[in-house]
């Protein structure tokens, strides 16, 4: 048997199988492989950069934060209590932290074919150098090794952003958000690769239940009224100046649909109004959403910000598991998104400037051939982010590729995100994206649909350039 | 030449061609190929395998029961009448077998590329022993040569049970029916193999012209007043009993939409009364399909049955046809379907019982990737269905690995389906969801995504053992 | 490094590249690759072919009207000014064809990985003869020669129709034109090589602005009282057989649904002159064409020409881009299509008649093997045609073919349409259809899934056989 096929890390893993293609993906992927991680949207915690405290052991960092893997686990019918997942009315879990790990290895044959596992191996093998394959038999030798190891300094979080080789990594900070950590990193190099992100949605979705006290609150933070139109919309460009100052460049908007809406002043001033006065109706709670993205882009006009739209989440739609765990855990489903009609109204209004960049994401595959591309493949503001969530995995992004660059091109596209606080397994995800673009790229250089050298600088621009142009890095 | 490309069954049929890649694939196939067929849901009469009689002859077994077969020759304008399909007011049709028979093989190159033509040539080859192609030239010995091996005793239907390797295979009948040929099975060593399935929608929907008198029937059957709410629950409850004395482990439910409801006592009475006294809204006839989901939900869960989903089909979309030769003619349409919305109300209350098994369907291969998987790959009582009807074929089963996979894993699912009347390509309809499946394997491998190792397990549990554990057999 | 991947045209470019599945694509590509041209779709100016005349430069006839290639400019914050594109009010734009040329020539690397790349150095090389790559580089060099060439004798339109060894192409014209090219051609031979089709959508959408003016139009030219339904459907018969006169084999349809209807005689008259009295409601509007799609298929029934219906496209969808410079400008975008509901009324009145051949166009790929597919692989008079617009491109087609072809086969298809009026690209984009089309029955023979000599055969029934017979040529 070949040894190569049961080896913890192929070598050639993801790449195409047939000699001619498999060697000109090798060679494109060889010289971008070790480029810069430029990270422009994801999750991780700030606090981790701006303390460097050591993680604690191996179950808390790469399992119970991790969605997709308690997700999974919990779909075979083992329950989030004995994962350790906490619950909202603060009822006994799971405490024993060997133990939950020894579940998930147990059941690590579950993540067989999905990215979860091709994630792991690699975290295993090249951020702990660990060789054996994981399963009951390794699960204990795991968790010890790794646990120790994240007690040296070398597993500290700054540590890890150097070998990492993470040249910049942006958070995601609520509109409200005091941005201590980011406060506390300001004037120290790392300033410069730790940057937030301003998502104001806690501020803009009417329909969340602390959305009359966020929208109070950004009064507070900023002394505007929040209580009228206009002084919400002042603290909003308030916010996002402070933002800045911690090196935002740009907002992000995660939206069940992909709605958009121009009213009139007074049309906005009676529906905030509306949105304020405590009970809110669906329509108006989408209505507002919607304004707020056209208003969120006119404000991206003035400030130069990039504006990334997540559209298509419908969020917690298992209620008893959201009403014991809350949100984020696990319940979030894609929905059918219409990209043309719903932006319809932004685009009128602020399509046609070249200045402004609003970088488009989908849970809808179905989106990228009939809607995404030729929108992209049109308009001057708009960008194609990579494939998100359920979606960042292999067969996603070749789908992604192969139904969006005929309309779209690569150059209205931005390279990759990795979206995740699951911060271990970021340069994993960044070599994924980065083997299936080379991929992708040899195979049209096989099939002589491009030439070597424009896959040698695609190569490179899909990896670094078209990030830090795309998000202003 | 190389007359492999021109033999009857090329013996690597449906692998990929790269050496390497296609090595692992035989090498995976040839250790499961030979695995017993589990049919846990199909639409084989019980008639055959009770009464254990002759077939007539080649075009009455094989083509005038095969809406595959009869709608295409019917888009080319082949009337359904010159193929024999009976009319339902018993007007005239082509009685000649033998001239429906040339019909057939002067169309056969209708078939290329189809499933329907890798199904046709395994039966000819290997359950006839035919070498030929199937052609105008070839159409009298065909069909002589058929026809003659169907009148000997090794081509009676228990004999090609044995033939076929069939363990288990399971008919659907509906919730009024007699079971007559299971209760002559009864009590013989081929009650274990032969088992029934309950589907009720004949008297869940209420759009049916048959609805009220199946109602009143279902009454008589069971001895409960089916006039009422209660009791036509109770009359369900005892009909899945009485299934289950005749092996049945599993529902099935094939329903325009995924839509589930889960109304008050009250409003479940009301609709239900609405819903007898004769003319139905469409309204009303989605609402008691959506409330019945729930109800049977509840059922399994009392009483351990098996839960199949069945949604999006259009019946009857071309009504001269329909008028004129009634249900299943081959007009049949898939629809948009949308099961996150519409499984809502049914998960909400039951999403998260370990302990139910719910199967789902669909004919919308866009729900794969954006709502299926994830369902799937989180509610504990979800499994998901093999590609179905009209992508039940090589390029739909590799789309749904594919698009399902990465998200769902393979532990959601629940193995391969034939759901056919055509009892003699089962195993055809098998070996092709084997060699598929073994393809998609080989590949992760070959491209370092799993392990060989792993990969031969997969084969086996895809093709023997979570058909058994999803349907608990 | 190898130096075909970076020649200007690789001849083994699209076909697979596993050794075997190669060698045979290429054997089925030789075979078919010198078949005459037939496009039987298209939009070239007939006035061409009537008068002969050269064409003037390179940036007027290749870039300026292709708005694949503007439109991609124009994404990546290109004016259209600065591309020479008319504006509606007559203002000024850029009148330098040299240096529009040379931003296009800047600007090509945007086209990498898109069919217009493949288009354009097709005709670079094969027509002009060029061999060195397109860039800012060889823009002058490019520019002089191709816009010499176009002075002589040899590339007039009429020896290019030769050169190209297209043996019939049809133009579109609109139901009031007055069919002056065609006119002047008719009794040369050149009448039955360029044809016409008839394509009433300016007189049918009650939407347009100029509807109520076409429609009076429509009566002035036929002699018919266009006020009256009747005298309008008479006006419409009359001009299809006078479209018949210059060659019409097929009349076209474009519309934003597939919406179809089949009123009765008075609400037919009362819908008609609702739309006719001015201000049209939207669903007026979408009722009077659904309707006279019915009305159209009724006609093809009585008069034999053959319908498509394009259906999908969302027209003119950036409105300031739309007011500065008028129709057809890149703003046009896709939209989910339902055609099983949107077609049911035609279907149920003439979808069963052998003779009426009606073929089916989409924008919405999510449609091949949901509707489409099911559709054509059941109703006698259904055919679809080949992927359109945004997805006629190497990675649209085989996922066409993928998804198409196990429901529909190949037989009902009718092979490819080049649906331009970029004329020089024609035998490219002919070629890559050929090309895709080998390669998929390809890997069809290599996996043993049809057999050569029926690939063979396919491979010419789809470049041609079905071409001629799904037209009526």
């Amino acid at each position: 048997m070949n040894t190569a096929l049961n080896s913890l890390l192929d070598p050639d893993r993801l790449f195409p199988t047939g000699t001619k293609t498999r060697d000109i993906a090798r060679g494109l992927y060889s010289a971008i492989k070790d480029l810069p991680i430029i990270s422009p949207h994801g999750h991780t915690d700030p606090r981790w950069f701006a303390e460097n405290e050591c993680f604690t052991d191996a179950t808390s960092l790469l399992l119970i934060p991790d969605h997709y893997l308690f997700r999974m686990l919990y779909s075979q019918g083992i329950s989030l209590e004995s994962l350790g997942i906490p619950r909202v009315d603060g009822g006994p879990v799971e405490t024993d932290k060997r133990k939950i790990w020894r579940t998930f290895a147990a059941n690590y044959h579950l993540f067989r074919g999905t990215p979860s596992s091709i994630w792991m191996d690699h975290v295993f093998h090249s951020v702990f150098g660990l060789t054996e394959l994981f399963s009951s038999a390794t699960a204990d030798q795991f968790y010890d090794q790794i646990t120790a190891d994240l007690q040296s300094d070398a597993y500290r979080p700054r540590a890890l952003m150097d070998r990492f080789n993470i040249e910049v990594i942006a958070t995601t900070e609520g509109a409200i958000d005091d941005l201590k950590h980011h406060r506390s990193l300001a004037g120290t190099p790392w300033a410069k690769r730790v940057i937030t992100t301003f998502r104001p949605d806690d501020a803009v979705d009417p329909e969340r239940e602390d959305f009359v006290e966020n929208v109070r609150r950004l009064g507070e933070l900023t002394g505007e009224d929040t209580s009228q139109w206009s002084g919400y919309l002042d603290a909003m460009r308030a916010r996002r100046e402070t933002f800045r100052e911690f090196g935002a460049t740009a907002t992000d908007h995660g939206h069940p649909s992909a709605a958009t809406a121009d009213l009139s002043l007074p049309d906005c001033q009676a529906l905030f109004a509306r949105c304020l006065s405590g009970d809110v109706s669906a329509s108006d709670g989408e209505l507002l959403r919607a304004q707020m993205l056209t208003e969120m882009a006119g404000m991206s006009l003035e400030d130069g910000m990039v504006m990334q739209i997540h559209a298509g989440a419908k969020r917690n739609v298992n209620k008893p598991l959201f009403e014991r765990f809350g949100r984020d855990k696990g319940a979030d489903m894609p929905s059918s998104t219409n990209y043309i009609d719903g932006l319809s109204a932004l685009l009128n209004k602020y399509g046609n400037e070249p200045s402004l960049k609003i970088i488009l994401f989908t849970l809808d595959e179905t989106t990228y051939a009939r809607e995404l591309a030729p929108l992209a493949g049109h308009f001057p503001c708009l960008k194609l982010g990579p494939p998100w969530w359920f979606n960042d995995s292999p067969e996603g992004m070749q789908r992604f590729r192969q139904q969006a660059t005929e309309s779209a091109g690569f150059y209205n596209t931005v390279g990759f995100n990795d979206d995740t606080r699951a911060f271990l397994s970021i340069p994993a995800r960044h070599d994924v994206a980065r083997r299936m673009d080379c991929r992708f790229l040899a195979t049209l250089v096989a099939e002589g649909r491009i030439r070597l050298n424009e896959a040698e600088q695609l190569a490179e621009d899909l990896t670094y350039n078209l990030v830090k142009q795309g998000y202003n890095i």
